[in-house]
């Protein structure tokens, strides 16, 4: 799955990259897409549409793709000095720190852009479900409560920590399920729970992680949660009950899966990446 | 026609700000779009759709407002600290210095998510022309020569000033011919030629009024791109070889309408059009 999804991000920069007039942000924009993380999203996306029956498909791969082209895009942002300052992202400098602000702000952009053209691409002839699939990514990228809404909360007092999580983090995973399902040409809106279930869940490990990882293990600095007085779960709950929030979570996201041919497969693969996702040292059975 | 083009983008500014989790990313957003400029590009969106014998439409209208979202958003972030560092936009603070340097960031991707959500919306019953709207969006805006390609050039030594401009500025006049001609079901492609010219002759014409004219009469700081050492038409032409470029290019325009039922109509807004973007004491019977 993970070589489909790599390809399919490898095709779409290809694309727009080889006649690229600035050289310079075609080479950034593939620097902040490879090598690339954990590729959670666009595997989680891949997997609902598996799920849900749907053989592999040139519009999946396109969708799985697309999300985490704004993936990449929101780290390169959130990145930048004016956000969270980070020098280093994925064990290597952050895009600004590599290729300078300017060109770091325009490689989230480009790579907005590309995430749509991705799926415009991939639906020329068969564009019944495109409405849908854009639709999805625009909300999870944008207003009323996206991945953007989200981030802006960061510059607001007294926000609450799940209306925090569920659009800083939330609304891709949830975009991620729901684009499995319309790509799989399945009703997508019961989906919706699943990623924001995990969408929550990730980010509850990854504010532990932020204090009981070593910088190494991650690929980018740790503590910087605190130091920005940014809400977070260890802060609000403490280590032990954030823990607690996570198995409740993963918990939540297994039951959430809608009635389809892979449920069980899909509730046994949550378990596997869900244990994966904490420092060894606190790793539970979920 | 403004009327229609103002509704539009107020509808799809409604469409994500009423229920928006953070008010001020929405307060922003709604900021950087009303009230607007000259909404050339997408006047010229509806201009070439009514040309090629279209209806008055939703579709149009989205059309003509995803330009225009477009646009709003690559001003915000043109603004930006590292980029113009401008304080003005408009007459009045530019959104960085009315909202903070981190909302303006966030600005301009929640209005490229909303450009794609706009046409998506428009095209739910009638989905055939929206793989062709989103990527002539999509390439407007990305690699490999859209508008941020173009910006990326300001960052690069020895660049061609035709090459700057017709990415810079010519992208989106191009994609406002495309999405007008596609907008009204005809072939697109020939109306591309129309865009690059017009963009052409409104860089040549926005770098003319940068030496020639008062602050107060453009809303923005002048003289900057001598300043910034940007590729401009005047530093290279001088002001009488730009003013003469500025007169092919308009005349270039007209000749490149391709045949269709409003074509004299269209020549003759282009000629008044380009009159109005000089300073008074310079312009020409075009």
């Amino acid at each position: 799955m993970l070589a489909r999804i790599d390809l399919a991000l490898q095709q779409a920069l290809d694309h727009v990259t080889a006649t690229a007039i600035a050289p310079r942000l075609a080479q950034a924009a593939r620097y902040a897409v490879f090598p690339g993380g954990g590729r959670l999203r666009p595997r989680l996306c891949c997997a609902v549409a598996a799920a849900c029956g749907a053989e592999e498909s040139p519009l999946t791969d396109a969708a799985a793709a697309s999300i985490e082209l704004i993936h990449c895009a929101s780290l390169v942002h959130d990145d930048l000095p004016c956000f969270d300052d980070s020098p280093v992202r994925r064990g290597r400098p952050s895009v600004h720190c590599a290729f300078g602000e300017p060109t770091a702000v325009l490689v989230g952009d480009a790579l907005i852009a590309l995430a749509f053209e991705t799926l415009a691409f991939a639906s020329r002839s068969q564009p019944e479900r495109l409405p849908y699939l854009v639709t999805n990514l625009a909300l999870a990228i944008g207003l009323p409560a996206g991945l953007v809404a989200g981030q802006a909360l960061e510059q607001e007092a007294n926000v609450s920590l799940s209306r925090y999580q569920n659009a800083k983090t939330g609304a891709l995973f949830s975009a991620a399920t729901v684009a499995g399902a319309l790509a799989a040409g399945c009703n997508a809106e019961p989906w919706r729970v699943l990623g924001s279930r995990l969408g929550e869940a990730y980010q509850v490990a990854d504010d532990i992680r932020d204090v009981a990882s070593a910088p190494a293990d991650i690929g980018k600095p740790t503590g910087r949660d605190a130091e920005l007085m940014r809400p977070n779960a260890v802060a609000e709950l403490g280590l032990g009950g954030a823990i607690a929030r996570l198995k409740l979570l993963v918990a939540e996201a297994q039951e959430a899966i809608p009635a389809c041919p892979g449920r069980r497969m899909l509730q046994e693969l949550i378990v596997d990446e869900a244990g994966g996702l904490l420092p060894k040292h606190l790793r539970f059975a979920a």
